[in-house]
């Protein structure tokens, strides 16, 4: 069942989880989002409750009724909705692995737990296996961010491990920077049977190593951009490709800088799409007006963003 | 308010939960737990739902009847009931915040968030405020362990920060081995209002350095060998007091080697008390034969166990 | 007149530094060495007292007689010989420095400081400076390898700062995976003033990224093998090129299971080449048997070692 | 023979190796600084070229003069001097521990190498031997210090390994903050063979776990203050122990927020001591004129200097 669902590829956008100012889930956007990402980036796949939806910030209750809208307001306009499930309390991931298949989502991801940490391959395996047991139907990616969980285990040896205890294993976000690791995870996929989603912003080492696409939160606001990465990739114009990706870096690079987070990213998403993003919660702050005004004004001067945009909303060129 | 309450000092039981073979909580052994501390070991206050509770490990709802089990059956038996509320999601940590007030528990206790993670003392001083903010009747610990939440702040500096932004501060627990640190907050204590509770094993160390109390998962097991050190620091006999450390140290030192965490002492507190605490929940995985043969031996060739503890279960002498 | 020099490109061996049965430096099989890698591996340019070489297991006159050696042997044979004469006494990286430049090496090569570490880019540029200050005629590049120094400043920032201050310097040894990092150096040297050397194993993600030239170990004895990558890169041919790439990673990834440093990378040079290398020096421990057994069966099963290789040495092909 | 010297205890002062502004060893000033060690502060050890005195930073002739000159200055005067051979290099460790064998050193301290790191405790012994065998009739000291080398391995598994291996073996010097690995040495030393320094800060606690002397940089300037923990101790006089152990944890955590390094130890010295330090050698950067008046203020409001000592230069009382 699980297999006839159609392979996850191109972008997937980790998206934020809009908040009002007093920090209630604001769920009233999420339709004009869904929107946004198709009509304005081109990204039509979408992993919700992770790190840049601060998933794990969120109450159980209120992780349910965020899926559940992006469920509704993605239906017949996004091709997969993936739910992050991930938790610290197995019982928590197997219920909220139960309430992603009512709505009918597309697919579940888990991340390592990370309070108590897996020590090996198996240990690891077997708690995914048990949140995918409560939702057999629904495709299941692990989700490899050894460097915010401090899970060591190498993302090859989970993936050789996995398949033949989670039959509705689908592939992984691999979110690290350990090529030779990706790399590994690629020779084993040589049937093509898997979704390796690269999960780190330098797209173009990854999609040369073989992901077959990716996951990331500023395909929110740069898809369209990124979209020519792979389009160039896609015809062997490499000196396009790298140039694509150096524009994008720039911007990242200099963002980092000033201090890089999902509360930054909020900032950036709301004014670039011009949807309200809110602040995020606690213990996340919002992103001072500092850095907003840097990175607006980076944005203009890389183009991503222009008086055009700020009525448009459509994103520039970046030569 | 919280002002009136007896200070927390001692010796404190980070206590186990009970799990039956099946996974679930098993609520039924609790009073005789509570019992087995105050009569066996000597131990009349408890942190219940901490790492060594697997708190983080439960499901809101179990947390919830774990810590109202531990305050129904201690009453009149125990002297304070602390109940572990942190949580990834301040709205959660902040549900079983106003929990613990209503069922009338001692205190409550919050670890730094660590996923995403607090970057100075003002971050963190800020999110914890507001779960305290949840409970303002109830005196409020401060649970510093940076080697399993990879949050660097000093508890001095925490300590610093915390006394105005939060009446119902009371004190922390500091399972960290900085002692420099420690003495900070001891330094800074020099009113003794607050209760400065030790959470590592080296206890001797934190003694002298100014501890007030001691929490931690050997005290379930080692309470009346570990009093002992108490007293016999109390009285200046520092030879005797170290020898009683080492005796303890041995056997630490011992399954440390073999390999020691919450699932291990499960098996030992189960081998020593002879209430069965069951396994632990995934990730963690049940103790081995093997690690609970050796353990065994080595308790008995301490003198912590002997065939007499095995009907009695009163723990003998280490000389 | 550093500029004068040929930019460094293509593939550098990091150099092994033979070794007799009693620990003694072996020179005598150098001059085989140079040969070896010139003909059999297609190899012209090295990397010498550098990680792989032990540099710093060696003392201060046994680095300067190893680059002598190289210098001399490689000469009319080798397009480059660079000498790493980082070390943690600024004093002794000076004369190693000079040694370097009376000897007519081709460049040097400084790692960071790392028992004091340098906290920010100035003072990490400031220590590189005056190493370069004792040889100014000779091209200077920086050996980035933040897993091994712990220092954690990018290579990009280093790269902006270094360039005002070391009128000599002409490129870096990029031995991490931050390709984010990465990326930003290749986009600070749009004129292509400096050569960008790749030095980890993923060496077509370096390449998309714009390496100019990789430094490493395994192209010691797989040097030919990871020509196939640039050449297929070069004429666009990426499914060769990842071909090839994994074939490799097959082997990497397999001798890193049993445990892979530069030990075991002798054992390796020494199977496939015929040349002895001897024992490493303590701390490193001479790599076991059982190791190699288990390297040279991986080596047949790929066709990186046939029993033609055992007399001719040259690489099979590994379709 | 090593076992006829007379045990290492007491206070070991951590020696500062004074510079000219130029960056040269000013020599000159050694035998002040003997003179001041011994009747300012009533420190008669020394442990000569460890982290304090900048030894790895030093190039071998010049570890050997300085060793040479506080033999020569330290005699009649000082009861012993240790000198640190460690580096990076076996071969140059040897070199230095012959050396210090033929100067009359008192013993020999040797650090974890921590380029290429021992895996295990074997491993490190098998180094450690191959230096102590350079100079078999000086006593050999193991310095432990896993937070710069990043070497693990536990301190109680060295010392457990190295009794049959080394027979000069007379103790280690342990720059840690795990209090069970100490407590695990001292229960392993009940015949009081070995000396067990304690190596950080937090004297006290140490003391009540059995350290039977300390090495520091803080004696160079505190160890009069710090003899009086000493002697509190002794007398079981804990409260006033702790008073005088707070008296120096308030100087140096607050010097430890200014930046808290060697050099400014060295400016720390030439304030209190008088004798000019100088500045350290690169990568080390001088101390700020900021700093130093900031440390000078604080040491004045500590009673720790004052305007009699900025002439006779003898330390007030901290009350």
């Amino acid at each position: 069942m699980a297999t006839l669902k159609k392979k996850l590829q191109g972008l997937v956008a980790a998206t934020l989880t809009p908040m009002t100012e007093n920090g209630e889930i604001n769920f009233s956007v999420i339709g004009q989002y869904v929107d946004y990402l198709v009509k304005e980036q081109g990204v039509k796949n979408v992993f919700v409750n992770g790190t840049t939806g601060e998933g794990l910030s969120l109450s159980i209750s209120e992780r349910r009724q965020v899926a559940e809208e992006w469920v509704t307001q993605g239906r017949n306009k996004l091709d997969q909705v993936v739910i992050h499930v991930g938790a610290l309390s197995l019982k928590e991931s197997q219920e909220l692995a139960r309430h992603a298949a009512e709505i009918g989502a597309d697919g579940i991801a888990v991340i390592a737990p990370f309070f108590f940490k897996p020590w090996n391959k198996d240990v690891l395996v077997n708690f995914l296996r048990e949140v995918a047991a409560a939702a057999p139907s629904l495709p299941f990616y692990y989700y490899h961010i050894p460097a915010l969980t401090g899970v060591k285990i190498r993302a090859e040896e989970v993936l050789d491990g996995i398949q033949d205890k989670i039959p509705s294993f689908q592939g992984l976000k691999f979110s690290d920077t350990d090529l030779l690791d990706f790399g590994q995870c690629v020779d084993q996929n040589h049937q093509q049977q898997f979704a390796l989603l690269f999960g780190v912003d330098e797209l173009l080492s990854g999609l040369v190593m073989g992901a077959t696409g990716a996951v990331g939160s500023t395909y929110n606001y740069l898809g369209k951009k990124t979209n020519q990465i792979l389009e160039a990739f896609e015809r062997k114009d490499f000196s396009s490709a790298l140039n694509y990706q150096f524009c994008i870096q720039r911007f990242i690079n200099f963002v980092v800088k000033l201090g890089f987070g999902v509360a930054q990213t909020k900032a950036i998403m709301t004014l670039v799409s011009g949807i309200p993003m809110g602040p995020p919660r606690l213990p996340l702050q919002k992103a001072t007006r500092e850095f907003t005004d840097h990175a607006a004004a980076k944005l203009k001067s890389l183009d991503f963003l222009s008086t055009a945009d700020l009525k448009g909303r459509n994103l520039g060129a970046c030569i």
